[in-house]
């Protein structure tokens, strides 16, 4: 059997989703110590991302084989009692034995809130950036436009050197203003180490008027991760969606 | 000159409103220390709603005392890049000398928000009380209606035995139904004790179908703390405005 369970978490106290050494600290390691308890039986999960230390999830995708056969509905119920306060599960479903949560990805959402009033998120405060200035959002769109599309993200990635493709394709990047604050939701069909933020902290650049939108032209012709923005700061980023095939 | 504060912040790391001994862990502590720095003089504040340990707010209101004339706009960006990030300056200005925020104040609102669904609040878990059960909320307005009015509400709070008066104006209970959520809104102009969180707890032991509406009269009737429902947690509960006189 193969199940896949969508999933939420507040990342603030995790470092990242994929397990290293000490299984406690990452939200895989947490979910695999929780599933083999409960099944009693070892367990393996894989994610379709592999969220940042800090980084959050509206709907990350995980799924992991069993010879059992389970009920999802119960399954659900235990995770989220047996599961730390800041890891959710929002939906447990049979999918078929090929089913690869990673791998079958057609593509995934990524939003980044940054705070622009004067305020404080007192509340939201581990999921917005504080930047805490205004921005320009016109010259940011113009800016996003020209990110749009399939092409080589080398110098938008701190990736070391590496004889895989860093071509991707970025569906759309929206950006969306809302009181004292500024949302971006970037779709594509993958994307490579720190991609997101590096977006994110070059478009923000654009915001405060530190370069131009036609900057971001030089940065795919040169692929050079010096000519991009800053890495804007993991708490801002939350893996909103997994997008899949219909049938799979 | 008397400035007032209007305050947000989450109160899960602190030990309430009001300083005590160690002032490190106490909101009004906390604020009192930055303010003290700030102006190189030792400043008191007075806050409208003494907040429990693990209680939070969006519209606390304080004030102070300094002989000096201060920019309030200025003093509100110095609070918010001072003071920690879980407590927020919404606003400063200067009012009559004679203002006291809990003196003056007509009234209050505080909001108690409870999960019903089966789903977890990752991301707001700390504001929410997780009952995770749905709830009948003909029945709890049933209930509520019986606690509006100018009653003596000793049997509803956990406090000692007093000489000074108990009795207090309920002026609404407002009872809203959202996705996997019920929130309630306590207008008055004066409360108890945890007088919230047990008029919570009582309404949610109707809306559970462990009581009636009409034991709510049973309650006024003998003053008696045991014949009211359990206190409902601190986290859930948040102090949402305070309301003065338009002259003042």
């Amino acid at each position: 059997m193969n199940y896949r369970l969508t999933l939420q978490y507040d990342g603030s106290r995790y470092d990242g989703w994929q397990r290293q050494g000490n299984t406690e600290k990452t939200i895989q390691g947490k979910i695999e110590e929780t599933l083999t308890r409960l099944l009693g039986e070892t367990v393996e999960i894989d994610g379709a991302g592999r969220t940042d230390a800090g980084v959050h999830a509206l709907g990350q995708s995980a799924n992991f084989h069993t010879d059992r056969k389970l009920d999802p509905e119960k399954l659900k119920a235990e995770l989220n009692t047996y599961l730390p306060e800041d890891i959710g599960v929002v939906r447990v479903e049979e999918v078929p034995e090929r089913f690869h949560s990673r791998l079958n990805a057609l593509g995934k959402t990524y939003r980044y809130r940054v705070a622009t009033g004067e305020g404080k998120n007192v509340f939201e405060r581990k999921q917005i950036y504080p930047l805490n200035q205004p921005l320009d959002v016109e010259a940011m769109r113009l800016g996003a436009a020209l990110l749009v599309g399939e092409k080589d993200f080398r110098g938008f990635s701190s990736m070391k050197k590496t004889k895989k493709s860093t071509v991707r394709r970025l569906e759309s990047v929206k950006i969306r203003e809302l009181p004292g604050e500024v949302e971006f939701d970037f779709t594509g069909n993958g994307f490579l180490y720190n991609m997101v933020r590096i977006l994110t902290g070059t478009l923000l650049e654009i915001g405060m008027g530190k370069r131009e939108p036609e900057s971001i032209g030089k940065v795919f012709q040169k692929n050079d991760r010096n000519l991009a923005g800053f890495t804007a700061p993991a708490r801002g980023l939350m893996l909103v969606e997994v997008f899949y095939p219909k049938n799979s």
